[in-house]
């Protein structure tokens, strides 16, 4: 392949691991090059130079994806890494604003707003890793979601390249816009496949000035639930409610090497709740223990604590793992109230070969993390039977009302379930969508769509 | 035109003004019939014959638009009123949603969710005779949008027919939902060029527990912002902070024949703020009061007084037009920092022919309400003047890197102005997601496209 119009940007073309893989099962092909872009000239060089040599691209930020989004999917594509344009370009307070590039880190921006005053919700697990430009192409979510919404309900400005090489400049500091189509709604979780992002405006929110938070036992899914719900309607919103059961709780603790926190109960609920005064927050947390029937409520009221239950929640994964030989790692979502129900019919999807199916999550927006377990399966049953069993989550799902991703997207891992959730004809608009924008199908080819 | 296959449903081909214009200056042309259908298919029914004899569809709700939206541009069109489909389908105080049809009007819903402790909060004007439907299609905002967002921030689940006829149905009661693009979010605001909206799942809040209100008078628009700005990196998000200038208010008490609530000062603003216990709120004025240099609060504690206050608030526009002979209202955005020293340059597109411009509105996120008003100017020079000063509060907008629509939409009355906000790219891009979903261009042609 010529490189001549675009060598000026700088590239590499031996990789290791972490420049090319993500967080899915999916292994990356061995792309041709990967560029790294300083700016939103560079990343325009790239679209059009790959416009006119029929090159295919795909984009990446921290690669921390889990649905194989930002791999590369055959050898001659090309690879785009965001992660050098990793400046904060403006924190404006007055407009309680912040403008950045694709790559920043995201705990940076929470530091960096949180330092003001100002506050950034979205936290999704991989916080201190994963990069604002590939939340933006995901629409990332995160245990604050229950109360404060995902990553869409905050993209008011976006920069960028259209496939065809176009620059556009969607929104601004503003709060408020509804001149035609919703472009900038239309990209936020596109996943790379109709642009290139280069840069980002957020809107912040005022820092709560008061959290409290705690960890309940329940001696059910449904009792976690019945307290969840008679709390949403009493005024209180919590701003998280991550809902584990015993088997996670447990992984978790193993792999993390850590005494348990408390005593040993079917579920848990890490509850966390904000506001203005310390009245207000323990008017808040008293709501959520007089609905709690039943249950143990620990205080995490030290630093130290509440770092300790949170790390055992978001080591719950890798701890699922540890306790599995493999495992995939899907992510359901489906109306609050089905949450019971559907984590116990997940259970039943367990195989007599020796695959085990649990549900986790967020229990305050419905979106489930169901972890398909290779216990004592051999290798031969787990690759025959594993894939039946996610096709039968993903039934569960949209049986129960839900949606075959919450907050991870399709990326390749589940484009062959789209037709089970959208029409031909729906498929077919997302398609066209897609060609309007990028004719040559340039941008992440084979993704997203079945 | 044969009506035979959709003769069963029911229409009427004479009408009074409030059948078929709205609230913009524009006005309406006599269609050829409205139909009133009552069911999901007896709106695909419509558009399927509209197809098929190539005829054009508007749909409306109440007619409350100010841009010309939901009004016939042709003699030869056919209309659509929602009116008739206007059942609460189901509120679900387990998940937090409210599923309703196009044609309730929003004020049902504000009470319907708040008498089981939930809340939705847009909150247009128009609150008490706008549909739901209408607002989906505007991507309605109102006061709260402060604190809370705009309609498209509570949209979680779509049925309709797509302007080819085909049905779908998107999302449910999810607060999390990234499968595909975001049909849903390019539905919302599209003004029913792309679809007919025939269900709609809202996502609900608690209902804040205690609410406090005051109308404090400022010497400036500046001293004003300043509150605002503090207020918001203190931890504090009021749910609104609505702006008028003394010209507002005093055409709005002649308007109303009210006496003044308070004395005379350059500039007012409402403020409310919403939490669980009076001291949350109590500190949240006071946050507000300490930034709030040298201006005059009047706490809005009695029913009777905030009725009036709101009241005068909400007449402000109807104040105007009783002042000037004739009014053209505009409804312009900006980044909130950027609101006095536009509201100063508004104020310098006053033409020596008798023709004032003011701005009022929304301070906590930037929309302002521009008037344009006919005082002493003639019928002849406020039709040759009167366009340009439109085109000048537009240049305004973008020159302070604003939108030309903060919640109004651009209809028939702002598409002109549309290529001085996108590219010839970005309107082809809107152009050719039109064409996938109406080859024809049945629904809603000359709207929103410029």
């Amino acid at each position: 392949m010529e490189f001549d119009s675009i060598n000026h940007i700088s590239s590499r073309s031996e990789f290791v691991n972490e420049d090319i893989n993500d967080h899915s099962s999916v292994n990356s092909e061995q792309p041709s090059r990967i560029f790294y872009p300083k700016t939103h000239e560079e990343c325009q060089q790239l679209v059009i130079w790959a416009n006119q040599t029929n090159a295919s691209l795909f984009t990446r930020g921290a690669g921390t994806g889990t649905t194989g989004g930002a791999i590369c999917t055959k050898g001659d594509q090309i690879g785009i890494s965001l992660v050098h344009m990793n400046n904060i370009l403006d924190l404006d307070q007055i407009n309680a604003t912040i403008t950045v590039e694709p790559g920043v880190i995201l705990s940076r921006i929470h530091q960096a707003v949180e330092a003001v005053g100002l506050f950034y919700p979205p936290d999704p697990a991989s916080l201190n890793r994963c990069t604002i430009g590939g939340n933006v192409a995901e629409n990332a979510g995160g245990p604050r979601a229950l109360k404060y919404g995902v990553t869409k309900d905050y993209v008011i400005g976006l920069k960028g390249v259209w496939a065809n090489g176009e620059s556009f400049e969607y929104g601004g500091k503003l709060k408020k816009n509804v001149a035609g189509y919703d472009l900038i709604g239309l990209l936020t979780g596109s996943e790379g496949t109709l642009a290139v992002i280069t840069e980002i405006t957020l809107k912040l929110r005022p820092k709560p000035t008061v959290i409290a938070e705690a960890i309940a036992g329940y001696k059910s899914t449904e009792d976690a639930l019945i307290a969840l719900t008679n709390t949403l309607t009493r005024g209180v919103l919590p701003s998280t409610a991550e809902f584990m059961v015993e088997r996670c709780m447990s992984a978790s603790l193993a792999y993390s090497n850590e005494a348990p926190v408390m005593a040993s109960f079917p579920a848990y609920v890490i509850w966390q709740v904000d506001g203005q005064t310390v009245e207000d927050v323990n008017k808040q947390l008293n709501q959520i223990k007089s609905f709690s029937k039943g249950a143990t409520f620990l205080m995490m009221d030290t630093d130290d604590l509440s770092n300790r239950v949170w790390g055992l929640r978001r080591n719950v994964s890798l701890g699922l793992k540890q306790v599995a030989k493999k495992k995939y790692s899907e992510d359901i979502v489906v109306p609050i109230g089905n949450v019971p129900e559907v984590i116990k019919r997940l259970e039943t999807l367990n195989h007599p070969s020796g695959i085990e199916v649990l549900g986790y999550g967020h229990l305050g927006d419905g979106n489930i993390h169901v972890n398909i377990l290779k216990m004592s399966a051999s290798e031969d049953d787990w690759e025959r039977f594993s894939p039946d069993v996610i096709e039968q989550v993903m039934a569960i799902a949209l049986k129960y009302g839900g949606s075959i991703s919450g907050e991870h997207g399709i990326g390749v891992t589940k484009k062959q379930f789209m037709p089970l959730m959208f029409s031909n004809h729906d498929l077919h608009i997302m398609k066209q969508i897609k060609t309007i924008v990028d004719p040559l199908g340039i941008l992440n080819p084979g993704k997203l769509h079945p």
